[in-house]
């Protein structure tokens, strides 16, 4: 699945994915995920704790990367909500855009699945962190950093969810800075 | 807890509260929370499906009409935005003013539990699509109705949290008109 890691990783991503799809993530197990990325188990349980965790490893932490990275080399003169939009976009970029049917499989089988959702929502939660932090390293004052992220956060589910739908076929990075416009349309004053 | 139950199923929220403070969630039993309060097993049952709904059930369907009421009476002229934070700063007189310690001890138990989080989550995004329906009703388009709906979640988050620290002494209507000036500020597109 991810472009961004075509090693056994990514194999043993893909074959999951692909498994979870057919059928089901309760009825598969890290052996048949192995066998079908051509690995051993032990393979496996060197990059990932569980069956679980397939879903998400590495792609957070790469993602948290990227949005460092471009937040790091982001003007000072960018207002946080910007700087913050630009890093989701570069990841977006990065690891969303061209790879939708994957996205897609990967979200349908964490909707299938409550156990999933828990780990899912921390992920997301330490993504809104990982902003925080990095806006107070800007010299935002803390309690802007979490609304910040948080803001932008929601432009990027905002945005996410209109990219998965069959009928958009604009890129990601578009999406995003619509997302932007129609938060600050909705939060603004004017009436509408 | 909740003043605006002072019945039965008071009595039974109160008990559970109580108890699931003192010796946890897990090991406090229906029978316990029903002898607490004074009441039947069969009581506790005519009023909750099981355990874990006495700390959700009725709060949020009460929430949800003051919320609703409050919409309904706003006039057309004020901004999406804002006649979701009236209607969320009117549940909150009502129901969270006054209560700050029930609402503290409540979100440390829920906080503890994993296995609460997810009624919890499930319960926010319930509100989060009330506010979004009650303003496609107000003639606003279905993609500005979610996101106002999730600013002002957003807005009430953070108001929330502010009004749960100690040293907050405002009262809790203020912090959400507070919050949205602060959502406002960051959405801006003027430099900080």
């Amino acid at each position: 699945m991810p472009r961004w890691e075509p090693d056994g990783v990514g194999r043993l991503q893909n074959a999951a994915l692909e498994l979870f799809a057919e059928q089901g993530f309760e009825r598969t197990t890290v052996a048949e995920i192995a066998e079908r990325a051509g690995l051993t188990k032990r393979t496996f349980f060197n990059h990932f704790a569980d069956k679980r965790e397939v879903l998400f490893g590495r792609a957070a932490e790469y993602q948290r990367e990227i949005i460092l990275r471009e937040l790091g080399e982001s003007p000072d003169d960018v207002p946080p909500l910007d700087a913050v939009v630009r890093g989701l976009q570069a990841a977006a970029d990065e690891m969303f855009e061209g790879n939708r049917d994957d996205v897609m499989r990967r979200g349908a089988i964490i909707e299938a699945n409550p156990e999933l959702h828990e780990r899912e929502l921390r992920k997301r939660a330490a993504l809104t962190d990982t902003l925080a932090e990095a806006l107070r390293a800007r010299g935002v004052d803390a309690d802007t950093a979490l609304l910040t992220a948080q803001a932008g956060a929601l432009v990027q589910q905002t945005a996410m969810q209109r990219w998965l739908q069959s009928a958009e076929k604009r890129p990601l990075r578009e999406l995003f800075a619509e997302a932007l416009a129609s938060l600050r349309a909705v939060a603004g004053t004017a009436n509408p």
